[in-house]
């Protein structure tokens, strides 16, 4: 509604700017008894940091992050989970010339439309510095379903910066390269180019946009409740959320447009059983393609989801520019000083990991499929015979 | 959460499955005071009846709507309007051997995984049916947004048909022609080559994929509250719920992959205040350009917004496919034998429209824009002195 | 949010005024699975019918319900289920005189301050009619819970009535007393003299004042989601949505101001195994009392649940008044003269038990105690094996 | 739904345990523009603040406040409000002994069947000090109604401790009085008594129970969206929420059961303007008296909200009780020791005045009523005549 919470029940409420005193997540929903402590979520926060390389933001910031609330002797408690991120490197002063003169294709105008007013320092709320949050309930969502009874793992890489497109990966090639370098592709050579091509647009003042695809396994089937809850308007959801996404893509995606429907349909066949990319028992019904992207009729068919995102280029670039200011009636030129990103996807990914988990999970939990009794790291020393969370308790 | 409930002030609840009794829709939020009637609300289910044409399945429901409640003299009370839609033509016979084997690439798998059960009859609540709900909900909006002090309009036409582009058309072109043909497309001869795409199609007891653009007018800036409920965020919640659409993409979508930062920013210059592509005054802040899809950090810049939606082709073709009992666990071979779209775009076209008529309603709603004493309509007859419902009511 | 949806997941959306055309209601939420037909709902709709006896107002209403969707076969698809009902002895013109001049108590005033309009026929949506939506969803909620592995027990009954108060009654007095006299009230010689009372003042063209005592029995240990939804936090929401109500208290109650700690404070002990009032096994902790009323901490204990609600006497009564209209600025007299009830709480008692099932089932749902897979009446026709509604199943 | 979230527009989300790191409380939904800082917040906190005299717990807590974000130059951005409070007195070891074993009447039992864990220090979640963050967040709605075009005004006391009642006492005496004495009555007499009462049980090791009264006035005509979303529903949820409460009424409250309708219903007259009690302006009907207390049909009519409250005696009394250790299966008594106050009431004053102005702000928003161009504070400096945030801004 006000634009700070997300999730249904794995809730996740924000709060922070990019340079106010600090950013702040409250996670609702999390499961009691669940392994975590402050170095998993700071690992994941690792991934997202700024002045990683030369392709990121000088910005300096350690990102270290408190766990308030929820946690006893390293298990969660099922209560909210706080956490809290220090703003260590705020340099407002560099931004000032704009408070009444839009930076172009920011949204210093369309903030100060809505609200009359905006934190102009670092581009306030509006930063991508804000889902530092996010990243902090993905590793949290992370950590569940880790220690849940199924095998879901989600991973994402760069598949496209400018002109330079990745041939597709396999899962395994995913898993395997996507963190080896800069770009975060899981194809070398590819990175490699990508890393140049942005090295070049850095180096002329310019930025430019890109994609990410991203994938997810072992999702059981029968997740997700059409018609407005469906999977894909979840997930759609929460990929539009991130800064300056473009485009939501599942499955064909956008190619779908030009494929027939008898090329496209998948007959069903049984399962052998060992099949590993999708969730199934031998005898298990199961499609003999993917070209849905694990998606049918909005409910996961346990085939992987799978899907691509656009970015456009950082609207930050070291340029002068044109702009008018409201309060003078003059025109003005601006130039963006600050550090930012020549291309958002290589620090995008995770992020966009964190939103595809906690929206599974937020699934998993809407169908009844975590069981805190069967979390691995169950604690003993606090349990008790009396829990009832499941039905099979009262046996 | 559910799936069945859509809008968060403009709040939409729907019923109803392909073969069942009947359909129904409950609006909740509309304001009070706005004129409305039966026919305004039949002229655009009409749009989405099926038997329009040859390229629309042949079932024969007239999609009757009654209101039951919510409207007094004409008048819409801000109660809730329940509306009602009987199905007079199901005829379940035809899918009863799919019970236990699912059909290709249908939600009948998964509509089973997910419930231990289904409505197997059409689809069920899986069938595109259901979405003669929505457009009888975005009529309710369309009609609050025509009597309001904006002048928004919602257009899309169908822009891709298998192979076959349509050129871009201006706004005034989708006024014009986007409903003088049967598939739905602005560009009249495109459509022609559309139409014999489908019906080719048809024929060969095939189906086909294709696409459709939307664009909002007169939207006013500073809509939408990031950075989970951003205009596209929910935009994109809605789009990705209607069946079958496998692609987003607002502004340059997909390819802002491949646009530089420098050519993609948009100076800011002020407004002559006679553009009519724009919501502004004179002298107020413009962009240059509008690559940005009328978006800015979620919120609305005033430029039109825009973008594209794919659909897959219609799983339904009659053709003979292979699929497995789970119930016997024999394959089988099944042959789809109901009345089914070739193509999904034409009819999808009002549904596109109606979902965003609901979503920007109820993001006018959400900014406080909507002044119910300023409806056109407004009734005097059971009118107050005493209705606060703005400040300006204690002047 | 707009009044007309009630529930988190077991969602109820209600739409209908007292002189409509009809009433509506879309339960959301019910598993699937559940033996479920029109005469169950009838049978709860029979309960509250108007004209059931002299103390009731004399509208002849049928209140015929059908069901329109969420049903197969018997048993609930998991999908929505739309209920609807026919409004067939509404008689407008008797209240046409107040459409500008309020009637003293009614909510004809605040319905005009907050709309600018309404629907004054019978009360429009302000009517205590819309309560026959909660009862058909509470006549749902109830079969879920009868079919499940739990042994829920909702009652009521009339406790007083102007300044007659029932002695307190055993459950079991409850379960067999309460439906025996027209009052609902479960002590045989107090419905007696409330029954001689209600008729007092109805014959005065008065009307009167009083309470129904409450109960739960059998709810489980652990539900309720501390600190904003509690048990007590939502059924006071639901109790204090019944039009009328005027106090709600839970366990001592309002007495509970005069009791000191150690007085109250209940000691643990050890059950035994053979209590058929808690929810325990054989070496469980239980308290030694239930001065608690079942809940501690907002969450369930396992004791019953009980409680009171207080209705005021209803503002309808045959016997002229003074009021303005706010058109002429003239003075008035207005006198009532449609068909109304003399006391509330006896056609309360089975909105109050409705809204006890339905928030209960609410809790159950989110507390995952509700299996789908062992529900009593769960169908083997469209069963799969695949059915993964809980992990058990990937055992 | 997880219990951690208040508020549809004015969003409350709160973190925190009794004896973790620290509280935390995030505010969505506050509008831009509301002159705030740490000490407009500080001093409500100051009045709920353990340590205040001698009939309140001794526990050490500063309860200082940090405002982390939505702030700029000392006004409100629209953005969240990030607020966090340190612990700084917690001594955990004093609870230990309980960690298997339940204390009497305390949430230790029900939380641990919840969860199957807890946070055994301090009650962990389940203390009431949590309601320090709704505190913070009943300081921000107060300073936002303070600043908008309406006079509202809150104000509680505590009018029963154990069996001795104060009188009643007009607005005015509440206004003037509620804080001169610690046990918060508005009476100074009654207060002395209590305070005696409250020292006596205090020294025989008890506790006891209490009520408050609580009133809103200057509310507007027209809040409220019946049936599930009155007034009475949304605070009726916020009462219930506060930890110990067993009662809530309205006007009459739990007497309107014995009176008459002739006697309770009110005539409507027309307002000489000059009334001080309603809102109202010269010739606005009005009703002849206030025992509907604000409210007719679930929605205000101007006239005072007023109701009362009951808590049940603090369960922490320093006495030797008996329970069971659900672990080693063996009987135990127990002795807290802790710091706990002996009646909860006045204490509680603070928390029932914020959760009112947490909910009437949320009932004034969503009604449209706060106009963010018209706030008191509203700052120049960062403004645009851009801001579209009401119609008018288009004239």
């Amino acid at each position: 509604m006000n634009g700070n919470r997300f999730g249904r029940l794995f809730q996740v409420t924000t709060y922070g700017e990019s340079h106010g005193a600090g950013m702040g997540v409250t996670v609702s929903g999390c499961p009691a008894g669940v392994k975590l402590d402050e170095e998993t979520v700071q690992r994941e926060l690792d991934r997202r940091k700024p002045g990683q390389s030369m392709i990121t933001t000088s910005r300096g910031e350690p990102d270290e992050v408190t766990i308030q609330s929820g946690l006893l002797d390293g298990y969660t408690t099922g209560t909210p989970l706080g956490m809290t991120i220090e703003n260590k490197d705020a340099q407002s002063g560099k931004y000032e010339p704009f408070v009444t003169a839009p930076r172009p294709s920011h949204g210093d105008y369309t903030y100060s439309a809505k609200f009359g007013t905006r934190n102009w320092g670092g581009g306030g709320r509006s930063s991508a510095r804000e889902t530092v949050n996010w990243v902090a309930a993905g590793a949290v969502a992370k950590a569940v379903l880790d220690q849940s009874e199924y095998d879901i793992e989600v991973k994402a890489h760069v598949n496209q910066i400018g002109d330079i497109e990745a041939p597709e990966v396999s899962f395994e090639e995913l898993l395997e390269h996507s963190e080896e370098n800069e770009v975060r592709c899981a194809h070398p050579e590819t990175a490699e180019a990508m890393r140049e091509a942005i090295d070049d647009y850095q180096e002329r003042g310019d930025s430019i946009g890109g994609s990410i695809y991203f994938e997810a396994r072992g999702v059981p089937r029968g997740l997700g409740a059409p018609r407005f809850d469906g999977v894909p308007s979840r997930l759609g959801q929460a990929l539009f959320s991130i800064p300056a996404t473009t485009s939501v893509e599942f499955g064909l995606g956008r190619d779908a447009r030009s494929v027939a429907g008898k090329e496209r349909n998948e007959d069903w066949e049984f399962a052998d059983g060992d099949e590993d990319h999708v969730v199934a028992d031998e005898g298990d019904p199961i499609p003999e393609g993917n070209d849905h992207g694990g998606l049918q009729g909005g409910i996961t068919t346990g085939e992987p989801i799978y899907g691509e995102a656009s970015w456009h280029a950082p609207t930050s670039v070291p340029k002068t520019q044109e702009t008018v200011d409201w309060e003078t009636g003059e025109e003005k030129e601006v130039t963006v000083t600050g550090r930012h990103d020549p291309s958002l996807p290589p620090r995008a990914v995770p992020v966009v990991e964190a939103m595809l988990y906690c929206t599974i999970l937020d699934f998993m939990l809407l169908g009844g499929r975590i069981n805190p009794d069967r979390l691995d790291g169950r604690p003993g020393a606090y349990d008790t015979d009396y829990h009832p969370s499941s039905p099979r308790n009262d046996e």
